[in-house]
């Protein structure tokens, strides 16, 4: 399908929940997933049909070795992943149930990916047309963050388009001497895709966006945006109402440097099996809207179909295809596929 | 319960499904139930008190042994069970979750039941009031459908009653010169009770239904089919819509040949856990009705109440019993029973 | 928090549930969990941070080992819980699912908890403020009816306030020559606080409430209650209304000996994972209100609250904490914890 | 294979086991087989091709049901199965290793098999001929060894041969005001084959074997048995020494009435995977040998092959079919069976 | 490590097994693994650091996606493996345990696989060094034959050398018209390097051995193959002696063209956790050590290193890494590594 | 039993274990043990039925709470284990098999536990007769080293004897800038009882045993350390000879001050299922009979035999009672307990 390499550069987490809805550690045994923002985007991209390469530092054990392991399952090429000294990043989760939200332990400080920041990025990024990445490896520490820098820029000026998913984690900025709006600045400047809402907006740019509805204010955020950061050309963003923990209204919109606006119709998840990396989901299904030359507004509901999808879909993975999402938007029902 | 025995002929397969709402090999194992539609309503039928026998080939290796001995597990007689050279039919299952469908693999091709079809009608009907036979037999290639015929022709020559469902798989039928219409219509010229609505008549008749409602539609249909089959004294049908793959409402309707219709309200299926095998498990349901005496209108409640009740059960078969389905015919509630 | 323990006087059991949705051995494992109506309030009480007692006996094997075991993990002190000959209560369970109500099976009689029922109340209630009991154990009975009085007696005449759990089982009475009216009439006597509503009441004082809605019928009832037995300050209940297996409706109330009426909100409970100990979770945290000094009213939430998660817990015991409740009570919304 | 069937009457029992080599309720799941002495020969005989019938009583519920369902999945015969009010015999067990023995805790008093003994055993044993019966069910009380007698006596009476395994159970003798020896002896005196060793003997006929090595004492036991009990005409045992809890040396032998002494070289078993059910699969074998006309020595032969492969097998039931002995004892090899 | 690719070609199978030491089917699931001996080797040589190249063909479905999946996850470069219409090639197994044999039930009949055997073989072979083959290809039909040979012939044609595993299996020669003899001396006629001992030679040369040792047997063998095709180098073969089926004593010898004779000492494999997939770990092994260099005699007891381990190893393939073998060839125990 | 509380002070670890036999996540699912060399000596003393606390730090969340909960579930007092930030000490195992060793994987560093070494050792110790630390304590950091050298000279000034086992791990104390044999001499200063070996001695008081036999270098150590450290009366420790990872050989000696030696016969370990905490078993079971007035050799053959009888159960915890360790050294067969 496209023709240039899309490259994502982020930790790779191993994912340990408690089986069903179960609490953690109430019976004694846990299910492993393989996760994180940016490898999330890279699976899901790579099951779309793209050419995408993973960029980042696993334990060099055999921990580490299974997670490499697992995105080359899915067709993510690995050779740029690395193992070094240090330990993996770790989360346990516990799912909720009815009104008991569910609960997430990050266990993921000091990972080899922490320690380890030095990457030859012109040789990464040869060939490459995008490179995908997230706020959180820049919440990660001063290493992290000026290693995302680079990132981008290197993506930059050799001619890749860079697209940026805001996901802020406060948590993680708080456990350093950070200055986010300084760095995710830095970032954003470099993009031509912002993931991202008028809560981002507002840590980055400072601004409160004063709309009375959710869409007014997205716009006004993307309008603060598109003025901020000469390259981006769309800004995107779902929203998501929680009737309770299992049962979510989910919708999306996309603006445009243009001002054009699109927007989708909600979308009633009633019973969620997984809702880990719908915000990733979302995001590598317009990314493969726009690779493939998709209108903006295709390309926005070619990812909301991803992003619903995904709660259906137990891990972090969006392990759906193309197929899978047309099926979606054709609205050809539910019955059982023969 | 009833004296005279029901047959049912039909191929056994072993079900291989996903664990949960997992993806097909998303985790290494893979959960084994046996079905196939004539087995899921002659195990439905045991376990509403009848003595049914179960007619057909399996594999002659642990496999084919293993789903015989499920049958008998249920209480069917399996003494016209043969074992010969050959594979068993086998289909993977993945189930669907929310807007995403479930996914059936058939892996059924050149299976030892299709392999071997000489049977002894004589014998295998001896003493029986009923054979029950569905449209995947005859699908399934010109030896299986001569074979189904010669069953039913049989049937109807030693005075016992045919019962068949539509079951049209174009799937099947497509992958041999077949002439579906033709084969369909010398087996409903056995039956006196069909299972069956105005697309499957479509199919066989030729003629559309040009009524407004799926009612008028289903009495249209009907109508045709008392014209065209002398023996049919009913047709029954189920009506399924799917709000997503987990929710669905159901009703059924029963049309007799001298015109009388009879509808279920519809039921809310909320959660479902299993809707393989709920068409069988009306089938088996109404056929429950029809043999022990209930009037039309009732035995069409009975069955509808199976197939509500089936929905909730994981694997092919319909487990409850007659008390079940009376429990949920005379709505007295959801309490735990102790 | 508080300072005074709390004893809880009942029946372990070990629970053993097919898994899933399936029905008993329709796959040849069960899981197992450890239960009983006093256990429960045990467990809650102790999750919530009291200090709380079981007093009872498990059979002398590694079976009541381990359910003393699970008391103990769960942070109750076993110190008065005794083995000795005799065999383990056990419930079987199949959890139902959409219109399929879940079957218990109980499999409790000649336990050794209804062979052994003699205590030395004096040493088990030294220094409790409080002791909860429930209509199960006298239901066991002549024996355990006994004791239980004799408990409940000691407990008033060493100054600690008694709660009773009405807990009905028609079931159990009627295996014996039982009196259940006189027998509970001499509990409820000793109580300060009951959890009952007007069916209760109705079995235990023979007047029929005449009102028109529930909430009027619970209210006479408990105007009955304070009139028959004296100590009551409160009488405590929830509402379930049932639109299936799965999704419930919940409400509470709780009247004081003054006439005040407390009611909740309803709150949909739209898949439930796991019913059994509500009623149980609802009465730990009505008494964890009452016990730290909350008002009435807000002690009703709490339960209320304490009611509608253990719904999200598998197993009997609720294994939610304060913080859970009061998360619950603050509506703060349902995204996942991090 | 054989013309006339086999009856086997005894106890089915629900087998609770803790997973792999975990001690009871280490992790809280249990893996369920069903079982019984009488039953185990009752499927094996199937397996061999036999037509058996099991007579008994199992409780009327969801776990006797499954029981029954049990034992016809693998080829029993159960019209004479009955449901009965009461409960279901259990027993848990945790499976030993290295120098940890294995455990067994009984939970079979007071069950259904146990209250219901009135069987019509003219009815059950028409056209039978053999009855199996084992010293388990004289010992569960008064009323069951009554029955067992009664059985014996009838079957003699019409014509069929009976076979008996001592099976002795101190604790379940025990349990009641029993006079083991007496009772034996009545069933010894009907019974055509014993499977007894000179402990058996000692216990039955209370003169101790005073012979050197294991094979006196049993050849020794053998012409007491002869003389004490007029139709037994051979006598049949396993000896078994265990080196560990997973390594055992197994070797077996039969005395004919005539004097003749048959015995089998030892076969090492050195990973024994279940060893519950080695005697009855060694009962059933060596039953399969004689109902087939085999000579003395080859039915022996033909039992010890059955009884090792059985501790290859999990669970109570030996499901290796004839060819699997006849391998056994043609000593092929241990490679790979494609 | 090794520059040049290493290709395998060859079928991948699904293997489906029963948990455990259980009977096909005794519980209701089945372990998935993939396999096939050429794609075992592939692995292997993966995981011992050298690029390889599968080739083959898959189900154009989820199980076919699923297993070109695995192999990628191991680090095989998967870019020739295609998916066509068909089914995937299955096989059922059954461990054994003490003395009844393990159980292989294949499913393979028909597959994807077999019905699509063109293989653009220069572009596949671009760069290789090495091409891996087996006797199972050949076997499973003209087309296959035809093809692998084709393959074989194209390796030398451009300068890469052949390895040939021999992998006799007559049940797949049956199935169809076979001149095996004529087809394996084509394929071998091609080899550097050939697995095999004197059975494979009497089968491709027809003349038996006449030695008394089976060492003797295998030189002799070795010295006629040495004769009858010119490009062989080595052979190679593993004895192995079965004590039980869970304790096998295991050897290895290479033979050179020269003459010499490398044997390895015995190494006793007391508690095979699982055999399938030794004969291709061995390949691997030495092929391991041919490509980076070793003597003969090193390799041979890398690759006999290799076979023994893999029996430790759950599954077709042997996921142990150089270091691992290292570790067994130094023999510095077997205490835990932290 | 022993009225004095022994108290034990060392890290709670979780253990995150690969299933059966199969390699790091290779299945995607990890058991998960609770474990730690202190912690495990609690918990066999508390089954022998010894009044035991555990003094520790945990993580304060999900993990940490049910770590303790563990503890508590096996009868250990709790009360001075804490909850404080930071992470939880994990380590990850795969269980080797054949001649491929175990594996572990420590990621314990900056846990809960090495953040936090402030404790009270007035209180903790207050009323204790025994005091139990390993070397695995004071290899965690200085802090560490402080804390468990604070612990041990409070427990000699309170009166209390304190045990100390050697556990040299180097990986350990490696990762910062130790000096172990200053450290270890102090510790072992204050102890009574040594569980340690001359490999042992060799690290902290740097002479190396020059005697030929084992047995004789044990001797010669032992006496160096009775020089060394003058409050030790015991010195004991166990050899193991592997013959593959599942077969081991064991057996224990003890010297005492004055010169005697006892030893134990060697026990087969032939079927290892679980040899973490062999060794924590062996001080439990020695510390168990010098606590209860055992002669010293009888308390050796005590440990002994709790060490043998660990290796069969799976974790870290050693569930065995004393009544077990009685049968092993009565060796009273492996016939199954019923």
């Amino acid at each position: 399908m496209s023709q240039s390499t899309i490259i994502c550069y982020g930790e790779l987490l191993l994912r340990l929940s408690a089986p069903g809805r179960g609490l953690l550690l109430q019976t004694p045994s846990l299910d492993v997933h393989v996760g994180g923002a940016e490898a999330n985007v890279a699976v899901s991209l790579a099951r779309f049909g793209h050419r995408v390469g993973a960029v980042g530092t696993v334990a060099d054990n055999a921990l580490g070795e299974s997670a490499i392991g697992e995105l080359r399952r899915h067709g993510v090429d690995t050779r740029f992943m690395r193992s070094r000294p240090g330990r993996m990043g770790l989360y346990f989760i516990q799912a909720g149930a009815l009104q008991r939200p569910s609960r997430v332990l990050y266990d993921r400080a000091d990972s080899a990916f922490t320690r380890h920041t030095d990457y030859d990025w012109k040789t990464c990024l040869e060939g490459a047309g995008w490179l995908h990445l997230s706020g959180v490896t820049p919440a990660l520490g001063l290493a992290c963050a000026d290693s995302a820098i680079a990132a981008a820029e290197a993506a930059r000026a050799a001619g890749a388009e860079v697209s940026f998913d805001g996901n802020f984690r406060s948590l993680l900025w708080r456990a350093w001497d950070a200055d986010p709006p300084a760095i995710l600045r830095r970032l954003m400047g470099t993009a031509s895709v912002l993931f991202a809402d008028h809560r981002d907006m507002a840590v980055v740019l400072g601004a409160e966006c004063d709309a009375d509805s959710i869409e007014d204010k997205v716009v006004q955020a993307a309008t603060q945006a598109f003025k901020a950061f000469p390259h981006v050309r769309y800004m995107a963003c779902t929203q998501r109402r929680q009737v309770d923990v299992d049962y979510h209204v989910l919708s999306a919109m996309l603006v445009e440097r243009d001002g054009s606006v699109h927007t989708t119709p909600s979308c009633t998840l009633a019973h969620v099996v997984d809702r880990i990396g719908g915000g990733d989901a979302f995001a590598a299904g317009v990314l493969h809207g726009l690779v493939t030359g998709m209108a903006a507004g295709d390309a926005l509901r070619f990812g909301f179909g991803a992003a619903c999808l995904k709660h259906s879909v137990p891990g972090d993975f969006n392990l759906v295809g193309v197929e899978d999402v047309e099926a979606f938007l054709s609205e050809d029902g539910f019955h059982v596929r023969r």
